[in-house]
């Protein structure tokens, strides 16, 4: 089993970047592991996969309120933009082993490179609408706020 | 959100083949989400992919003995073979929607049909090598076991 080789903040706030536990078998496939209590700081309790999109068609722009999650491409190549409403960063997922840890109140967008890729993501918390901010302004007021506050 | 279609029994010992919770949306791309305490018997405590598997190759080959699982195909097709000791049964799995819960001390094995082939696997446990059956042998003994006993 290799060990994670890097973890990283990014400058998004809250923001890590990690290689997750894999092992690369030529003859048997490959293998990426996610021991959940070992590598996330929530337990998830959902999770979800996006698949078949449009090239150049952009999804999620929304940021959560509670809910943390951690993004993979599972096949394929996906372009992750993520932003603190101070900084911003955009990551290619390209192999099952990169993930990419989000807090709550990051906005995020995810585009596929091709049809075929695929995103898997675990998420702390279920379904709630009431925890999507899908505004952008009212993301950046709240953090803005947020700022001004503390 | 469309609503599950259809849920089975196999013939093998307590699998359950079920369509997942899934949105088709030919703009933005489909969704597939797994609410897990809505559809698992189990909260997981570990996910794996497997990828990149050599056409014609087999995985898995095993069992559990406590460990509980969900699989999926992420991307492509993968020929899944349960067999419980008595009656067997071979799915193919070519779409998220379609997950498969296999309980302990059923024997599984997995091929993927083309090399870009992903299989996405949620466990109830996490991962003990004591809890791996990997001779059929062994496995069919346990099972024979068993029944004498009840």
């Amino acid at each position: 089993m290799t060990t994670r080789m890097y973890e990283r903040d990014s400058v998004v706030r809250g923001v890590r970047v990690m290689e997750l536990c894999h092992v690369r078998d030529s003859q048997r496939g490959d293998l990426m592991v996610i021991e959940f209590a070992q590598v996330l700081p929530f337990r998830p309790q959902r999770c979800f996969l996006t698949y078949a999109m449009s090239s150049g068609q952009v999804r999620g722009k929304h940021a959560h309120r509670e809910c943390s999650q951690l993004l993979l491409s599972a096949h394929g190549t996906c372009r992750l933009l993520m932003d603190d409403g101070i900084r911003n960063e955009e990551i290619i997922l390209d192999r099952p082993e990169i993930g990419v840890l989000v807090p709550p109140m990051v906005w995020t967008e995810v585009s596929g490179i091709r049809a075929d890729s695929v995103l898997l993501v675990l998420a702390s918390h279920v379904y709630d609408s009431a925890d999507y901010i899908r505004d952008y302004a009212v993301f950046l007021q709240i953090i803005r706020e947020a700022i001004y506050e503390s």
